[in-house]
């Protein structure tokens, strides 16, 4: 049972709220990641201030440091974290696929993340030997290659023991290199998950403070993610959307497919999207929900955003003397108080606060888009908004 | 012409307030160091709701990147850095000589910072061959090993282009593997150094803008120390105390040689200098003045200040599950939302929250720390105070 209401729709884009045991979420809506118990370079107030209303973490990441016991001891991430809006986690399957077997099949945008994260700390980037079994998934830990063991019903569990408002029942991951066969094999898997999954939580989750997300997969394969919206419809309240990588126009096509299948009155999410375009096309077609690193890992690389639909690169040496803002038409503390030319200087001198003033910047320009695009719908103004913006 | 009055005296110990264009600062002060035109982690909001009044960039760093006239055509560094407070810069002499002749000498509080800094970016950490002449020094850039000339004319030039409300006079510094004959020999070129810096001051200053500090050195020699006091005395109206690296008993010492030497009217600042004891010491001596990196450094390293005068090595296991705040006792942000087990994670995650959680709690210790001694001094109670908090 979920609290979603629709309260307007312009097209497919819809406005609504959804109700949690932590405060009322505006729909369509963005949520920052914060992968380990923290959006990057940014603190509960700062993320309270740019507009925030959820934060997600990560299953996988928090199981494995600093452990689920350990977070709910101390009554969960919300206190853990010193935040008290909602909190979505998701169900530790993607993190087990791409820091896994997509690191042999060379998916195109896992193979990019880790291009990226090699530059982070900690990371171990040799792929590590998933097992997949019927009951769930041995995999090694990227922090210390220990082993540990994914199932449907560990994943309901430590996402109750971590107190999120909005969870995911356990997916299998299909690759790009899998045959439509394995791709069918993999949704069969999934949807034994699924109802795993949704046992588990109607086990621990007595009093509703859970919202449980079915997720849908199929690849490209319109008659797999046909098949696999059903059956998430039949089965869950919430719907969120999986393994769409990289292509835009797949993006377009797989939402379009889906959403003709799934209950008007339950949301649905688009999990690991965020980019400027993906947001409107999925706003568009239908989707209530993203997350995704985006923002922040983009600041962290120098590239800021900036509208309409653009970036700079802070890096540039152009930006030297630069007295302007970042975006002259932002709002956020970064642009009310900091010129490019000392965010430049900042990124040079490999300064910590570089980091607080661009994602700072990045994440309050993305939600304070995805809120005009919610104006725009309850002024049945969408389409222009949206053609204005990407100036398409 | 300083505007500096003294309020209130509890023996040696005295409170007062000194008045600069940017605003009037309370004494006894602690400066935090912001080297790049940043202090590391923290954004002008955050220092001032800590108490800041004044910070600390360094002329060496800032002259070498971004450059005196990129910080000059911003309106100085105010503007650059965003923070409307006062600001101190030095007079570059120090870290040419830290990191020039002071690597060769295995001084021990340079070879100290040395070993941290090399944990940091950026840092080339061989000895650079620094040129003493009577014009000035040549020195390597620790960035890109390009050569520059530092002279008082020039550090002069640079701190008016920087824009500081306080400013340092061009000094030589003394090593300690220095005899006594060298050690007469740079005082004597500190004292030329000196008059040249103030030339340059008082034809580049007309509107009294920036208040301009002598430097007193000598080392643990008691006679020089009193002739470079009684130099400085008379020829500026701020004093500095620099060349102190270390050991507490020197400190206590050389301040106690040098106070009595110079006008009870003048600010007096003890460079380089922020360590607990070290402040007590200080002020318990007529010190008006501190400035240090050690809070920062301190902080990005793990150790966090707990009271009444101790530390707590965040990184230990211990710390795992504590969900005690740093120090039960302080007022601070980072104490009033989050536990030692939450900053624990965060450090071992590797999180950029981490820095600015830790950094702001260790840098509102001290500032309220040297608030506390302020109200003691005003209660005719600094001693008490002082042997409370230390325990001693």
């Amino acid at each position: 049972m979920t609290s979603f209401k629709i309260l307007h729709k312009d097209g497919k884009a819809r406005v609504g709220e959804l109700t949690t045991q932590h405060g009322v979420i505006d729909t369509p809506n963005f949520i920052p990641v914060g992968t380990q118990a923290t959006v990057k370079a940014l603190g509960p107030r700062e993320l309270s201030e740019i507009g925030a209303q959820i934060v997600l973490a990560n299953t996988y990441h928090l199981m494995l440091r600093p452990g689920a016991d350990l977070i709910e001891s101390f009554g969960g991430l919300h206190k853990f974290m010193g935040w008290d809006k909602p909190i979505m986690t998701d169900s530790g399957g993607f993190q087990v696929f791409s820091l896994g077997v997509a690191l042999e099949h060379g998916n195109s945008k896992v193979v990019a993340e880790r291009g990226k994260r090699k530059r982070e700390s900690n990371y171990v980037s040799k792929p590590r030997l998933n097992k997949i079994t019927e009951e769930g998934v041995v995999f090694q830990s990227h922090l210390d290659g220990s082993k540990h063991i994914l199932t449907p019903e560990k994943s309901i569990k430590i996402q109750r023991q971590l107190g999120a408002d909005l969870i995911v029942a356990f997916d299998d991951h299909e690759s790009s290199k899998h045959s439509k066969a394995q791709m069918l094999e993999s949704i069969e898997l999934t949807e034994r998950w699924g109802l795993r999954s949704l046992e588990a939580y109607k086990r621990s989750c007595h009093d509703s403070s859970q919202i449980l997300y079915g997720v849908i997969h199929g690849g490209t394969h319109k008659d797999l993610r046909i098949r696999s919206a059903r059956f998430t419809d039949d089965n869950f309240d919430a719907i969120a959307i999986g393994g769409i990588y990289g292509d835009k126009r797949d993006l377009c096509r797989i939402v379009e497919w889906v959403v003709d299948e799934v209950s008007e009155d339950k949301p649905r999410h688009l999990l690991g999207i965020g980019e400027v375009e993906d947001l409107f096309n999925g706003v568009e077609r239908g989707v209530d929900f993203f997350d995704c690193v985006a923002p922040m890992r983009r600041a962290r690389f120098g590239s800021l955003y900036i509208s309409p639909n653009s970036f700079i690169n802070i890096r540039q040496s152009k930006f030297t003397a630069d007295k302007k803002p970042i975006d002259p038409a932002c709002g956020c503390l970064t642009c009310g108080n900091f010129s490019r030319a000392y965010l430049r200087h900042l990124y040079m001198a490999d300064e910590i606060l570089y980091h607080q003033l661009a994602t700072l910047h990045n994440v309050y320009f993305i939600i304070h888009l995805v809120s005009a695009m919610r104006d725009s719908i309850k002024g049945n103004n969408f389409k222009k908004f949206k053609s204005g913006f990407l100036q398409d």
